[in-house]
């Protein structure tokens, strides 16, 4: 391990690793942040070493992960995930080359697979049989998912929205499931006071500091798989703040490590419906609570958590955040879809409209270069896809209405 | 290209490659197979060559597709998807070693994604603006997703009962989608006379003899990951009968290249509902039409194209097929969940099912090894996961009810 310490973001305290989830004197805002010991790290990860690495999953980055060298992990496979270039949705969006990352590829269809993988290893490193997890829907799949793969129980408390496939997807896993009919807040404090009483492994990424560190392998495969020169910008949508965080971190330590030249400016993209971290950053005060109303479910979240790590983070790049409608996020997850064959959930296609609405406003530059990350497989939410995708055309099978649809699709003339 | 031209499967003529999708003799029951220079290839395609390249999609084995080395490639990524060791899962079923291979984790979320990305290749060779296709669902959204990233327009004929998870993914893709008044057999008629009439490019696994050839990928990289030792058994579901078929061409081809030292048995698995390939095989008799009834949509198949390269497959690796009720299709989509981690539609769950009652019946030895096809994501079809999965406790954000569950189910004494 070269893990030094976890260190309070809040009073900068550094704790030993043994110290508990949060800072012990400033409780649930003091979030901890796992520091390493970046210059023995970097004698050994060095591009060359990492090419000639033939473990395609997050797990190749293992000295930056907060892992024994012996640990036990999940045999579901994490990370790896294709990162595409989509010259046509570059050309719509108006950008001079944009990526998507797709981490719907994961095993159970989110990013969050890469925090929960981090989370499982955690508890069984703890011998803890149990891990438990509140959540609008895919921390609890994955964690449901990594569970399984590694032999451990799981108790997921969700809110009453979450939608069905997501749901489904936690029963098949064998999950506990508890929808608490209440907001993601009341599953939130009832996971909580669950964990407390009964020791399960508390795997909440605005608490447990290992998570983010899961999170943070997408911005270092980003890294790698841009052969090491980053794109301008790298987009994320933001709900809890942790993702955005820990996409970060990743850029970061891979510029401490002299392994890219520069770091790419992060722009942080909320639903208008639920952007109380946009807030915080336009204004420089404390996040303000909010009730959340978006159709974005993986990002419906109305107190962030790690809002402060998120605005430090999109600050430090010298990025930007920015609020698109429930409306622009449809229409993104259309015209992704039809110009790069990656079908994004909503959350995910907010990446991708945040980059279109700041190339209009001017705030990302037009012969600019994006990633976009793609937090989540567009059939974990079939219904808002629904509502984007419009309907098919109902036909008899003797085919009699069917030139009159090509004419009009413009298929023939 | 190695291919030296294309063999009907039934009159055995081989024509060059110029002849069109069947055999201009047979008519529609004249399957074309694809034949190569194996002679040539094997002195490319070495364990070592193989081991060097970086490209872990499924182009890596491009000397075994049908392709020019200079065709345009789709830029999603295709294959490549991960075997997995569950042995768990081998306990629950009986066998000593099982692996499942995860085709979900394809970019459109099924095998399909290995067919349609040949398809999209020939269509774009050919100056084929439009690509077609009838299916039931998954050949259908691959289809329409591949054509998205290769910059094709896609028509899709799907018939009534078509899933709305894939129908609407169909639609976020871009495609024009004919939901036709009736089965399966009503859609493939219609987008027949409709590829003829319009010169479309005609991706209908039972009449493009290119399209298996992508799907035998799945073979090859099941023999690699396994390290050139394949298990005992491979299990896959039948529907139509040309992934079996595929996927058994790539052992076969694994075997006469030198790759393998022997290949393993196919269990070609059938839902007892539409299993007329099972009957063919079983009776030694021409397949005769069913009329299809069962859950699993993507093998509710009543009038099997390639029924009678199935049944030579599965016979010439030595092996077997067998029927499974939609109930243990229902219950293995469950204990493969809760015991791996992945999340198997109904078709692929079959597979698993398969493979448990055949070790019951004595038709696959308790001793022996096997790798089950996963075919497509549980995502792909929530309604039938729903059934097979149960619900969730719903419970008040007091947590009251809550140690009473934990009781029932066992996670706290």
């Amino acid at each position: 391990m070269f893990v030094q310490g976890l260190k309070c973001l809040f009073c900068e305290t550094v704790y030993p690793v043994r110290v508990g989830y949060t800072c012990p004197r400033c409780g649930i805002v003091g979030i901890l942040d796992v520091q390493y010991d970046y210059a023995r790290i970097g004698r050994i990860l060095t591009r060359r070493r990492l090419a000639a690495r033939s473990d395609q999953s997050h797990w190749r980055y293992r000295e930056l992960l907060p892992i024994g060298s012996n640990a036990a992990l999940p045999a579901l496979s994490v990370g790896g995930t294709p990162l595409t270039s989509t010259p046509a949705l570059a050309r719509h969006v108006g950008l001079a080359k944009l990526f998507l990352k797709d981490d719907g590829r994961n095993a159970t269809g989110s990013l969050k697979d890469r925090a929960s993988s981090v989370g499982v290893v955690k508890a069984r490193e703890k011998r803890r049989p149990i891990i438990a997890c509140a959540s609008t829907g895919n921390a609890a799949s994955s964690c449901a998912g990594m569970a399984a793969s590694m032999g451990l129980k799981s108790v997921i408390f969700v809110p009453e929205r979450a939608p069905e496939p997501k749901v489904t997807q936690l029963l098949i896993f064998g999950a506990t499931v508890l929808r608490v009919r209440g907001s993601y807040e009341d599953a939130f404090q009832l996971c909580q006071r669950s964990c407390g009483k009964w020791g399960w492994y508390n795997r909440n990424s605005g608490i447990n500091p290992y998570l983010v560190e899961g999170k943070k392998t997408a911005g270092l495969e980003i890294g790698e798989q841009l052969a090491w020169e980053p794109t301008d910008w790298v987009a994320v949508s933001v709900g809890d703040g942790c993702t955005v965080a820990g996409v970060w971190k990743g850029f970061r330590e891979l510029k401490a490590l002299g392994l890219i030249p520069r770091t790419p400016r992060i722009l942080g993209v909320q639903a208008e419906g639920a952007a109380p971290v946009t807030a915080a950053f336009l204004s420089g005060e404390p996040m303000r609570p909010i009730e959340p109303a978006t159709l974005a479910d993986s990002i419906a979240v109305g107190v962030p958590r790690n809002w402060k790590r998120a605005v430090l983070a999109v600050r430090e790049s010298g990025g930007a955040m920015i609020n698109v409608s429930d409306g622009e996020i449809l229409e993104a997850m259309r015209y992704t879809g039809r110009l790069s064959g990656i079908f994004a959930e909503p959350a995910a296609a907010t990446a991708v409209a945040g980059l279109q609405r700041a190339v209009a406003e001017g705030c990302v530059g037009r012969r600019a270069s994006a990633v976009a990350l793609i937090t989540g497989n567009g059939l974990k939410d079939v219904q808002s896809a629904r509502a984007a995708a419009g309907q098919p055309y109902d036909i008899a099978p003797d085919g009699a209405a069917l030139e009159e649809i090509l004419r009009e699709r413009k298929l023939i003339e």
